[in-house]
C-alpha cells in the first residue's frame, strides 16, 4: 500500500478535536507533506494548515486526500459524497481508513471509474501475502512493544526514527496501523490481515537491508491483552527484531477495554517477549522502556522515569517529556 | 458454520489415498454420518462405503456433500461441475474446504441460487465475530497444542473426546479447521480469521458450560512455529482452557515447512503455552503429551513414552498405539 504524497487532510464536520485525532497525528509527524486542510460546515475541530477547496487543493499539487476523521459508528455522513467526488474528478486519490469502504457509495464508485484518482481502503491488507517463514534477513530491526494496547507504540517509534535520522543513520518507519500508514506513506494494517499471513506481512513490510540500516517497526496491541496477542506475536515473529522498546502507561489498573484483566507485572512482560522473540532471533534485547507519563503528576514524572531505570537496568524516558536521545545512545 | 447430516464424502478423481485425506479423515470419526461415496472416472481412491450417485444419495437422505479431495494449485476441475450441479438440483448442500470458492463456477452459481441446498465455504469465516475478552467463563475446556505443526492436534483432540464420552462425560468436540468442521459438522476456520478476531472467534466457539461440561478444543499451529504463531496464541487465549496435551512428532529434526528452524527443547514449549494461557486461566497445567510414534521403530515405542513420562511426569500416549485411557485418568 503506498501513498501518493503530498496531502489534503479531511477533516469534514469533526465535532471536536479527539474526532479528527489521525489528523492531528499525520500533522505531528508529517507536516512537510500536508499542504491543507478541508473542512465541512460545522466543523469543530482545526489544524493549523490553510483551508482549502478541492480545486485549491488540486491546483496546488495534491495527490491524495486523506480522510483524518472519525465518524460516529463508522457511517460516512452525506455530506461528504459532494467533496469526494470533487476529489476525484480533480484526479485527485482518497485514503480512507475508516471501516465502511468508500466505494460502497454509488456516487464515489462512479467518480472513480472516471478518475485518474484512486480509492484507497487502508484497512484492506494486499492481496497474495506470503506465509511467515522466520528466515534469517539482514539489516536491523527494532519493533517498538507494549505492556497494554494504545500505549505509545506508535508515538515512540516515530521519535526514535527521528532521533536516528538526526544522527544520519539510515532508517525506514514501518508502519502497521492507518496513521501509521498515513504518515509513513505505506505500510500493512496488520489487524486486518488474515490469520494465517500475520508474520509474512510482517516479513514483506520490512525485508533484508544492509546491516547499516534500522527499520524502526510499529507494534500493535500486546502479548499479555487477551483481545489482540495474536496479532502482537505474528507481529514479533515477522519483525525479527534485534532490539526491543517497551511501551508503557504507568497509570493503567487494567488492561485497556477489559476491567477484569490486571495489569501485567513489567518482569513477566518483559520475559515473555524475550521468550518469544528469540524463536526468530536468539540475540533480541530491551534497548530502553518508553513511558507515556501524561497522567502522572508532572512534579513526578522525572523520579518515576529513574526509579524505572534503576529497576530494568535500562533507558526510561518519555518521548513527550524527555525525548528519545538517552534510548538511541543505549541502543547504537 | 453447521452442516447438516448424513454425508456423501465426493472423491471426485482422487489420484491416490492421500489426496482424498481429507474423505478419510471424515471416515474415521463420524462413519455413522456417512452414507455413501462418489467417484468420478479415474478415481484411485476408495473409501469403504457405498458407490452412489447423486441422485441414489439424495433419496437415502444424505443433506450435504462434502468435497473430501484435494486438487494440485486448488482449482476445481472441470468434471466437477456437472455432478455438483446435479447434488444442487436434488437440494443436497455442498461443503467446500477448497481454498477456491465453488460459486466462482457460473453454472454451480446458478445451480445454487435456485436450489434449497446451500455452497458452504469451510474456508469463509462467519461475519460479525467479536473481539475476545479474556472474561473468565464457567465449564471446562481441554486444548491439543503442538510442538510443531501437523503432530496430531486433531486427532488427539476426537480421541479424548471419544474416552470422555465411554466415560458419560458431557462433552463437545470444538473444531478449528476444515477436516475438524466436517466431523464436527461445525465450527470455526480460524488460520482464516482476520487478526483482530482471532481470540474472539474462539470465545465464541467455545462459550460458558455447565461446570460437568468440557470442551475438548482442536488446536491449529504452535507457538514456536513462526509461520503461525499468531493463530496459536490467540486459540489459546480465546480457549481459556484448564488442561493442556502437548502434541508432538518425535522424529522432526526441524519445524515443519522451515528447513532452518531447529526443534525446539520439549520444556521451553511447555513453559512459553503456559506463560501465555495463564494470561487469561492462572490454572493452566499440562494433563499428558499425545506422541505420533508413527515413524518410531515399533520395538522403540512404548521405551520411548515411558521415557517422556519419567521425564515430564505427565502421562504420555499415542492414541493411535495405545489410546489415551491413562491421559484421560490423568485429567479427571
Amino acid at each position: 500500500m503506498k501513498l501518493q504524497k503530498p496531502y489534503l487532510l479531511f477533516v469534514g464536520d469533526a465535532r471536536d478535536d479527539l474526532a479528527a485525532k489521525t489528523a492531528f497525528g499525520v500533522l505531528d509527524w508529517s507536516k512537510d507533506d500536508c499542504i491543507g486542510q478541508f473542512k465541512l460546515p460545522g466543523c469543530a475541530s482545526s489544524l493549523n494548515l490553510p483551508e482549502l477547496s478541492m480545486a485549491e487543493a488540486a491546483q496546488q499539487g495534491a495527490k491524495t486526500v486523506l480522510i483524518g476523521v472519525a465518524v460516529p459508528g463508522g457511517r460516512i455522513p452525506e455530506s461528504w459524497t459532494a467533496p469526494m467526488v470533487e476529489a476525484l474528478r480533480r484526479d485527485m486519490s482518497i485514503a480512507n481508513g475508516l471501516h465502511t469502504p468508500l466505494d460502497s457509495i454509488a456516487e464515489i464508485r462512479a467518480a472513480a471509474a472516471s478518475s485518474e484518482g484512486e480509492l484507497l481502503e487502508i484497512r484492506e491488507p494486499p492481496e497474495n501475502l506470503p506465509v511467515g517463514k522466520g528466515t534469517y534477513r539482514s539489516g536491523h530491526r527494532l519493533l517498538t512493544v507494549g505492556s497494554d494496547c494504545s500505549v505509545g507504540k506508535m508515538y515512540s517509534a516515530l521519535a526514535i526514527t527521528k532521533e536516528l535520522e538526526s544522527r544520519n543513520i539510515e532508517v525506514d518507519f514501518r508502519a502497521t496501523g492507518q496513521t501509521g500508514i498515513f504518515i509513513a506513506g505505506s505500510g500493512i494494517p496488520v489487524d486486518a490481515v488474515v490469520a494465517d499471513f500475520i508474520s509474512g506481512s510482517i516479513e514483506q513490510l520490512c525485508p533484508a537491508a544492509p546491516d547499516s540500516h534500522w527499520d524502526v517497526i510499529e507494534g500493535q496491541g500486546a502479548l499479555h491483552h487477551p483481545s489482540f496477542a495474536g496479532v502482537s506475536l505474528g507481529l514479533l515473529h515477522g519483525a525479527q527484531p534485534d532490539a526491543l522498546v517497551l511501551c508503557h502507561e504507568p497509570t493503567r489498573t487494567n488492561m485497556r477495554g477489559l476491567p477484569n484483566q490486571p495489569m501485567p507485572d513489567l518482569s513477566d512482560v518483559m520475559e515473555l517477549y524475550l521468550a518469544s522473540a528469540r524463536i526468530v532471533c536468539e540475540n533480541t534485547r530491551f534497548v530502553g522502556i518508553s513511558v507515556n507519563t501524561k497522567h502522572v503528576e508532572e512534579s513526578n514524572r522525572i523520579d518515576l522515569l529513574g526509579q524505572l531505570e534503576k529497576c530494568y537496568q535500562l533507558p526510561a524516558v518519555d518521548p513527550f517529556v524527555t525525548g528519545v536521545k538517552e534510548l538511541v545512545d543505549h541502543l547504537i
